[in-house]
């Protein structure tokens, strides 16, 4: 079973992140705009509780999540992928370097540039036409993510919420 | 904002249910498949956090569903979806209930049959030509949920979760 962390942002980030992904991302359709905090990893069903709790024990040290997406950026030439970039702060490198260290199953493959995509699997003739006109346009959202979600995948890729974890600092 | 409460059933029954819905559900890219157990009401985006309350209070009071997949039904001709029969019973019947009273926007606009919708959308030779197929492979699945969500919809038709609830029995 696949797993994932992410945090999805307001729905008015959202909705603005799929009037671009509709067109450009090829994942548009299997899961709603998101920010990867754990990248995709495999366990046996019988471990996502376990799993769970890890997450929960994490996110009760947490505050909500201070967001700032600045500008619209590309990983290219490493993939064609366009995002709203999000600025990294300490928080966010705290909590994505907890998941990794204590569920402990998987390495971060890149370091950690928080992001929304918003285009992938283009070519890159479309990569190098769309993303001048994206940037252009530009983002400046700030705003507030009270909550980071462990998600699965199903067999024809998209994805359903197994847990929400609220960021409340309490502990 | 428009708000639903729902239970998604194990992967399995998922994965199950989207080898169908792939070809025959309108929605199938908009939600991974669920059981619906409050229809979807509006609210403005203030009142979710109250609404959240609400319905944990609600799922604190019960242990997890026990859903038996019994059938493949159809709500023709009132509409042309085909669906996976979940046996009612009485746990369902409440939480259902329990949800529209102390929830108390939006009335049922049916009698509740709690089902995992497969095909929508369809014409009516269509419908003729996939239900009798669909009833004879049929379906046979129990199992428990131990959980349900609230979810929120985007403007272009998809659902994210905005929180979890977890039945376990315990108040």
């Amino acid at each position: 079973m696949k797993l994932s962390v992410v945090a999805f942002p307001s729905k008015k980030l959202q909705d603005l992140a799929n009037t671009y992904r509709k067109r450009y991302d090829s994942h548009y359709t299997k899961i709603t705009p998101y920010i990867t905090l754990k990248e995709p990893f495999d366990v046996e069903e019988s471990q996502i509780e376990e799993i769970s709790n890890k997450i929960k024990s994490i996110a009760d040290q947490y505050g909500p999540l201070e967001i700032h997406a600045s500008k619209v950026s590309s990983f290219f030439p490493a993939t064609n992928v366009i995002y709203f970039k999000i600025e990294l702060t300490e928080q966010l490198q705290k909590i994505h370097e907890d998941l990794y260290n204590k569920i402990n199953i998987g390495k971060p493959k890149h370091v950690f540039i928080p992001h929304i995509t918003i285009a992938r699997d283009l070519t890159e003739t479309e990569h190098d036409d769309i993303f001048p006109q994206l940037r252009m346009i530009g983002i400046n959202e700030k705003e507030e993510i009270d909550r980071i979600h462990l998600i699965y995948q199903l067999e024809d890729g998209s994805w359903t919420t197994y847990e929400t974890y609220k960021l409340t600092g309490e502990s």
